[in-house]
């Protein structure tokens, strides 16, 4: 935390403390446990503002581990690891939501800042208490309830429209995994064979998904991206447009007051995501219903970085330290996110030559991850005045660098 | 350089390899010589490149440093330590121009890409070279030669309109440093003191300072970034504003095609920084006179984090790797940077919080340094479209950071 010199640590002529000291010592360190890509682009976003940027990853070879320079190697579920690790901390925040409740608990006891703290981030492990907490405040959901077998969930079923229904089991689901489009009760035996709790949800005639990202800082300031339209293809988010395409101001003020609510009765600090579902009810009137919480930088906020005037991660980075947030407001007309899946040929990096010679504006982020069929390992994104142009060019440049576009 | 794996390595269909391999060794390596902020930022700009970048850095709490990954602490003016942190690169960049011209032929000579190339960055190297190159190339300069003694520096200013005249040693200067402005004979004899050939140069009567920024790649592409005007205070660059404020159109056309002839001429790969002065004739005609050149990053290209569509690092990377380069042109009407100094106060960290909440848009670049008292330890960025409103608010945060603004 640098160098040693001695005389008297002033603010503002005010002496802070005499003697010796370090110069650097006021910049404080943010560690981030989970060294997945989130992390790499926090660490990228953090480096500006001169902060101290300290990894908890599980291997060398993980996304953020590559490109920090302060890591520890260490199982995140270990809680004397965690403990090591906060030693040289000012605050933890988190890659992903998958650290136990408890052990987080352990680390507020020890006197380390958690933020977001365990008491916000449950909402997000737990979909179970996220859908009870939503109901107290009266947030709009899908009808749902705790399932406890096969039987349950044909009457959970029954006391709505039938089949088609959601399961999900309550932790660990991410991406599709750990979600189960169940037809029948048949069908509806693989989620309990976990044996974890696992919590039935309506199948939402929706007619499109929509995100609506807030930031939220200790002291209570909080931001609001514009609400954007997230499309998904199986499962997996596959493009984001920012802002949502002809959402109304009421909707789209509606869905960021619902996310800022969210956020503050939740007591969230850092980035908060609300996954929504937009419906259209027969009287054409349109509606949301919160489909997903997550507590972190989320893939519906990577526009940011190129078409925001803040992005997500640097708006993180301030939240857990408690400074004042960046403008939310988008710098382009339209921004377009796509995400580069692997596919079938892992050189992307010779595709990078197409890419960037046909559009000179086009902005590549990749994770440094090995290409694997189906997993994500980079985006882009795209801006600019005309949205079939911006998307057009979004969507060539993923399909290019996955393989699916070879001309 | 990734996980090994096995089967075949292929691109767009064609295998290019059969066997075991590693997924990842296509992505490059990236070796950057010098831990400054320039490096710094460089990492910064390449992570989204998903490149691997390596740090060839004197000491581990060299800016750099603190936010690489893969650090090589080692002294670049040793050649066996260049050349064993050249084995793990696929080329050679440089965030200072100080290694040894005749180590970087010798890197040459093993096979490393070296980028800029020796033949190139000697023109940045020396001052003397330089000169002659340019004279030799027919680009305007201010009058200058190399001068032997102290009679000989009162010859040169005898040769033209007498004193000041301003003396440099030929290599090793910056920011003021290795520059000194003379009135008369007697001030002159300190320049000779080292011993190093030392060139005479005119005071040039200019109007103001510019600077013409472009990339040029191996196989030739180049890009222009707009010209700006560059202002300095005790030789030190205080402020930049992007585009020159009131430039026609004509004059920023051939500044920027100067700078491009210049890199085309000495073969430069990679960012190319050329500070001119700018005069006006007796009959009012505005003409640019070519200062300095730098051949890596500049100062006066840092707006372009912020206020271009890609940033001077990134194209710089782009170059070094012989990728197609990313659009220059500005993302907003006006950008300000404005140089953050040490001063008196060491804390900066408490001063964003006043930095930040007055100005949400308000871009912080720090550099992890020790404050020391008129030390560059950062810049801040501005932009918008009232050009009074941009230059306030980043003259405000740079003096509330140094300190000598205190509302």
């Amino acid at each position: 935390m640098g160098g040693p010199g001695s005389g008297t640590l002033r603010y503002r002529n005010r002496p802070l403390w005499r003697g010796r000291y370090s110069w650097s010592v006021t910049f404080p360190v943010v560690g981030m446990v989970g060294g997945g890509q989130l992390a790499r682009m926090t660490h990228e976003a953090g480096i500006p503002l001169g902060i101290r940027f300290k990894l908890l990853s599980d291997t060398p070879q993980d996304s953020a581990a590559q490109v920090v320079g302060d890591v520890v190697i260490g199982d995140y579920r270990d809680l004397d690891t965690l403990r090591e690790f906060a030693k040289g901390c000012d605050v933890i925040t988190f890659d992903h939501e998958h650290v136990p409740t408890e052990h987080l608990r352990a680390l507020e006891a020890d006197g380390i800042p958690v933020r977001p703290g365990p008491d916000a981030l449950v909402h997000a492990q737990d979909k179970g208490v996220m859908r009870a907490k939503l109901d107290a405040i009266g947030v709009p959901s899908p009808r749902h309830r705790i399932v406890r077998d096969v039987d349950d969930v044909a009457a959970f079923a029954a006391e709505g429209d039938g089949f088609p229904v959601i399961l999900k089991t309550v932790r660990g689901g991410y991406d599709g995994k750990g979600v189960w489009f169940v037809r029948s009760a048949e069908e509806a035996e693989d989620p309990f064979r976990a044996g974890v709790p696992v919590l039935a949800e309506e199948k939402v005639d929706f007619v499109r998904e929509l995100a609506a990202n807030v930031v939220r800082s200790p002291h209570g300031q909080a931001v609001a991206y514009p609400v954007v339209e997230s499309q998904q293809v199986d499962g997996v988010c596959d493009t984001v447009i920012a802002p949502a395409p002809g959402i109304s101001d009421e909707l789209a003020l509606e869905a960021e007051a619902l996310a800022l609510r969210i956020a503050k009765e939740l007591g969230v600090v850092g980035h908060l995501a609300v996954e929504l579902f937009e419906t259209v009810t027969a009287e054409g009137d349109h509606r949301i219903l919160v489909n997903e919480l997550a507590m972190r930088p989320h893939n519906s906020g990577h526009w940011t970085q190129d078409g925001a005037i803040t992005s997500q991660f640097a708006n993180h980075v301030r939240a857990v330290l408690d400074l004042p947030l960046g403008d939310p407001r988008p710098r382009a007309t339209w921004t377009v996110m796509a995400n580069v899946l692997g596919g079938d040929y892992p050189d992307m990096y010779s595709a990078y030559l197409h890419c960037m010679a046909r559009d000179p504006q086009l902005k590549i982020h990749m994770y440094g991850k090995d290409v694997k069929p189906g997993r994500k390992v980079g985006h882009v994104n795209t801006y600019g005045d005309d949205l079939d142009d911006v998307l057009e060019r979004a969507r060539h440049a993923a399909g290019y660098l996955r393989g699916t576009i070879t001309e």
